[in-house]
């Protein structure tokens, strides 16, 4: 990455604060982004927001879903996008969905409050440019082969197209790992990221692991790491999920690690530090 | 993969044989693709047309390109096409170019013989099915860090949406391998793909290894290993090519290649044979 | 991994505790591990031993160094060992060192308080067998394209040959990561193996990253994700160490963040709970 | 890789021919290496090679077996070495097979024709510096996340110790690849290995697939790729094997396929060329 970049410390020193309807992100603002997999139902959606409410900040909810088999379930489209906006109104939420057609992006950006990139998609250079030519903020995720400097470059795309309102958003790479893990989360990627950027970066420790009992303790240690923030997927009855039901964690076992992040935040911020070696 | 997939040799034993423009690949057919990476300017990519004749069956060419960064060459767009559509008129040959966006699909299908799908849109799920609501048949790109069953996936979306000439391209992975490589070509991938799929499959030995002089190699082992034919880059100028260079062949030495890979072929063609373990 | 293995929770439910001289890790109690890559002379190595004393639990130097070129500075041998013996010696700390060779396993055995297996030999299974007849606990490395399977394998192989003192250790695995750091850190495989085993698991962000300015970061994630102790390589001239410069920390940079872990160790204590999801 | 190595071809241009036996391997001269993956017991071995000989050069099989867990089948040890060698002479075959320890490298060298270092102890240099001392070639192979430059500076380790009889086996690497193959091989790394060294290059697509149905196209891309020989595990009864069953060619198959790979090699000596690009 040679050359300036928008996205770069050496273009803009200062953290960006990114914000979400009236939820900040950056800049010492961490943020919880929660919900389903994807939007199953209406009971299902409103149940959920319900129950996250006071503890998410933010509300997910799939409607469009990126699939590999195209008999999979694609999420209910623009019905999901309505069910998941009245959800998020009814909770005082906003709420944040995938956006995979240009032809979708403008439609889903005059509804919800954030765009979410996937990652499959991250370098879909169309797709990219279109967010950059909304007012929404977008979540980017990183590819499961991207290295650090594509997923800069490629909100690169997004900022020189004239939307700087991007949050990174590391959720595992591809790698040998098997069977145990669906993915390995690299919380390496955070602090390198923060070092580089000045965009916010949070780490998706459901997508990173592919196991509920493993999100707790990687939510912990990205927060530790220097995370804005964690995506977290929760689902009333995991089991029954039409899509990514092992990771997704129950409401209250969500609020209970809400609440611990929040203590473990309290405790960062406590004590924050730095400086050159030696 | 559970259950019966249309791209599976359980719902269709015999080869598909793909048709683009009149040249056939699969089914004992093998065709070579090549041409330059990016087509530059109309003396370029008539000059290299001109060389390759005869030798290629399809020039390929890029006129949108996908490129890391915003700031690289994105190539010349419509009037690249343009370029493209009429060198391989000039010469006989069927044309090749890769779609990036949704909104460019229809209007490069009217003018091209087959589309591309690039290695980083193998999951792009909605470009798939617009490019399999096309008449023209598609070469698409495995990802880098695709697995054979995501590859057999995306082609499915292709085939599902009603588009059955699909070719399949093994083009390198993304691996430890380091500065050596570009990529680690995986050439197990194409007898495995032959086992499950009715699909051509071909080999691109310049992405696979990103060194012209890995090329040669490994074209003649793609043959060797079953492959329906090879995507090659070629350069008049590689050391002054807008992207690509440092793996693209000269015309006179793709000639000379595309002349010992015929030798291989009509060898293996006079020893196959085949049957089970003992 | 079927049947049922001494490394197992099956086997033992309750943790393992190992003791490296007075020092315990696991159950409970975390330690710092910390010192140069390499002993390189007398004053080196008293000098480091006495500034890290008071903040690191078990003092680190290699005598016998795995090096991927022959012509690379291989390690004091012998004389590396003494120095490190007597550097632990009179400031209080036990010593680990590594061992390469099942030559040299009895007689560096009879000195130190720690066998370490680096990654290159965690399949060498006849070194393996060699440190597991004898008395003293053993760091074992994980291998740079082992999986949690694999790694707790070669634990057997320890454990089987009669030493039930095993300490596991993360230390970045090989991807496609490329330049920015020299492996990927899993801090997923922690709480995996924590629920596989009933060894210590601790984590090394030294070799994780390969960058100091990543290793404070990680170290507390270390900490966050459940880790049993952290190993941390300390160099009181870092630019001018003859091995792993880069990624080792000054003496002083290393109190302070061995200050912050046991702060957060506090803190991470005073909360921890569990249980099933939901 | 910096400065001359002696096992670049900048210190010797010319390629090194390494002599097993009376077998020649590089320059020019290609081996076929065939046995099972484990001696089992007389019969088994005698029987294989009695079925080989004519087709295969070298005998291989294991006597010392490197297994992942230590209730695996570790090898006949002494007794297999004996029925190994007896069977080698008794059809006039040299013999290769695998160590594993320090230890028993001189008496396994005074023993059989070639030593072999398996992917698992590529960097284990005590081992390394063993072989190194002995009069016998050795045969190296590839780490399974070791670089193309680890591989030659571990050859390194066996030149600088005085054996400049090395062959250098590529067998697979360690990838995101999944379930379908074991590893994948990188035939890649044959023809930069060419250029690089002057020492001679197989490639083992038996451990290097996993499968044996992908033994016979991946053997043929071998050559084709430039490799100087193959090695390939045979088994009577493959789904009786002790270890490696389904990788192992029936004796009646691998003759086929040597036949094959013969009439192939001499095609492609008829036809060699090379040059510059351009």
């Amino acid at each position: 990455m040679e050359g300036m970049h928008l996205v770069s410390r050496e273009y803009k020193p200062e953290d960006t604060v990114v914000t979400v309807g009236e939820v900040r992100i950056g800049g010492g603002h961490r943020a919880y982004i929660a919900g389903p997999c994807s939007v199953e139902d209406e009971g299902q959606i409103m149940e959920i927001a319900r129950l996250i409410q006071g503890r998410a900040h933010i509300l997910r909810g799939g409607a469009f879903k990126p699939r590999t088999s195209p008999y999979s379930f694609q999420g209910l489209g623009e019905e999901g996008l309505r069910l998941l906006v009245q959800a998020g109104r009814a909770f005082g939420l906003p709420v944040v969905t995938e956006v995979l057609s240009e032809e979708e992006v403008e439609r889903v950006a005059e509804q919800v409050d954030m765009l979410q990139i996937g990652a499959r998609n991250m370098q879909n250079y169309a797709l990219l440019k279109k967010v950059g030519a909304q007012k929404k903020p977008v979540l980017l995720k990183r590819g499961l082969a991207a290295t650090i400097e594509e997923l800069l470059l490629a909100a690169e795309y997004i900022l020189a197209a004239g939307n700087p309102q991007v949050v990174l958003c590391e959720r595992g790479i591809r790698t040998f790992s098997g069977s145990l893990t669906r993915n390995t989360l690299d919380l390496s990627a955070v602090p390198i990221l923060k070092q580089l950027t000045h965009l916010p970066v949070i780490v998706d420790p459901s997508h990173g692991t592919g196991r509920w009992n493993l999100v707790e303790p990687l939510a912990k240690a990205a927060l530790a790491v220097g995370a804005d923030g964690v995506m977290i997927e929760v689902h009333t009855h995991p089991q029954e999920a039409l899509s990514d039901g092992p990771q997704s964690l129950k409401p209250e076992r969500f609020r209970a690690l809400a609440a611990e992040l929040d203590a473990l935040a309290e405790f960062l911020d406590g004590r924050s530090r730095g400086g050159a070696n030696g």
